[in-house]
């Protein structure tokens, strides 16, 4: 396809699948910054991280063509979007990546887990302007008017300023109560416990399925984005795609003698 | 399961699935440190990052029981594998997470798409010791000897030494040549392009199969992984589950007044 217009190119995708109502709250929002490309898994691909699909032949298809609009679905994960859309759809690289709305929050840990932030972290590799952004807000019919006003936002400000290589952004917003801002964080320290519920299935044999409370190990720490969330805040992590524990490179040298 | 001997517990998983070579190789290594409960997929999961299992229930298969030495099987990703394990096998926490021995490299940004790294970062959230061991071969029969005596001698290390909360250890060992040593490495900065191959079903439909060439943005820095792999070096990237990226905090602080 070509896009020979000098409107900002603008991928968007996410992990609840083309049909979710945050991703088409998101795409109604965006719509009139760029040009928009849409393509999103088939189905939710929730807790999908960064997941590829090595052994398994994806495919595309197109859903919707108009003025400015292309949307797309395919059989893969998030990442696979990215990719597919970067390397087989587009004839240039956008300008933008956005993934979500995510119906629930992305914060703290969960952006490891997350199909979501694995689509941002993507664009981010490619060296395209990249973010995720969710809602505390698990049910498919939340309340988006809140999250796109904030996406909406953020978008513009990704647009105008861009983000440094190698650095995408991690954007919560809260669902109860009145939004008292946009708060820059860090990652709270955390992790999920009690994860498993343990049940049966029909012919009486064990089945284990996912649950879990997430524990926060700092919960009093204001920089962290679950003090944000809880206190009213829409939360944004920068993150980065090198995972390097730069500090611990010197501190283990002497095993270079082992 | 009761583990009331002093000997240390090793959680071994990997991504290739349970009956892979790799992991075999490292349970016979490993199996003199301690006592060893293995809980690995059933069959490949390559590229599964950190996903996990939301929506489909999981089952644990126990294959052998043997002394200092328990196999089970699961339907899961190795995520899921780890959580399993420390949540609903294992009657106190293991002093070590060892993921691998990887089929094929994990090294750079391969770190974010690894299903081996994915459960070596799991480990790492639940705060236990935790590395990925990767060989750089593929291939179903590649020759795990080299890589064996890298994956003990830094499980031993991290039995003696522990490694800090938050930081886990991603090793890659080469395939070709001899083995100058250790190298304590940064994530090589790059990325995967050409990444499908276009193909038709069998109705003559378009499909894509995932494939790739990986762009290696620094390939004369030494400090990186990539290089010690390609110069003969086990490459060891101390790795972090922050994601974080600090230094941008402070500079984005102005769009908290948008």
């Amino acid at each position: 396809m070509k896009h020979n217009n000098k409107k900002p190119l603008i991928l968007i995708t996410n992990d609840d699948g083309v049909h979710a109502k945050g991703i088409q709250c998101l795409i109604e929002v965006i719509k009139p910054l760029g040009e928009i490309v849409v393509l999103a898994p088939e189905g939710p691909r929730s807790g999908m991280s960064s997941a590829i699909t090595p052994y398994v032949p994806l495919r595309i298809f197109r859903l919707k063509q108009e003025e400015n609009l292309t949307v797309y679905s395919c059989t893969g994960t998030p990442v696979d979007c990215v990719k597919l859309a970067i390397n087989e759809i587009l004839d240039r690289k956008p300008d933008l990546v956005i993934s979500g709305i995510n119906h629930g929050s992305n914060a703290a840990i969960c952006i490891i887990y997350s199909g979501t932030m694995g689509a941002a972290l993507e664009g981010c590799i490619f060296g395209i302007p990249s973010f995720g952004v969710s809602l505390t807000d698990h049910s498919s019919n939340a309340d988006f008017s809140e999250a796109v006003k904030y996406a909406r936002i953020v978008a513009e400000k990704v647009l105008e300023e861009g983000l440094p290589k190698g650095i995408c952004l991690n954007v919560n917003v809260p669902n109860e109560g009145e939004i008292k801002g946009m708060k820059i964080c860090t990652q709270t320290p955390g992790r999920w416990v009690s994860e498993f519920m343990k049940s049966k299935d029909g012919s009486g044999k064990d089945i284990y399925w996912l649950t879990g409370v997430f524990e926060n190990f700092t919960p009093d720490d204001k920089n962290t984005d679950e003090w944000a969330l809880t206190n009213g805040y829409v939360s944004i992590v920068p993150s980065q795609i090198d995972l390097t524990a730069y500090q611990m490179v010197d501190r283990l040298k002497h095993w270079e003698n082992a």
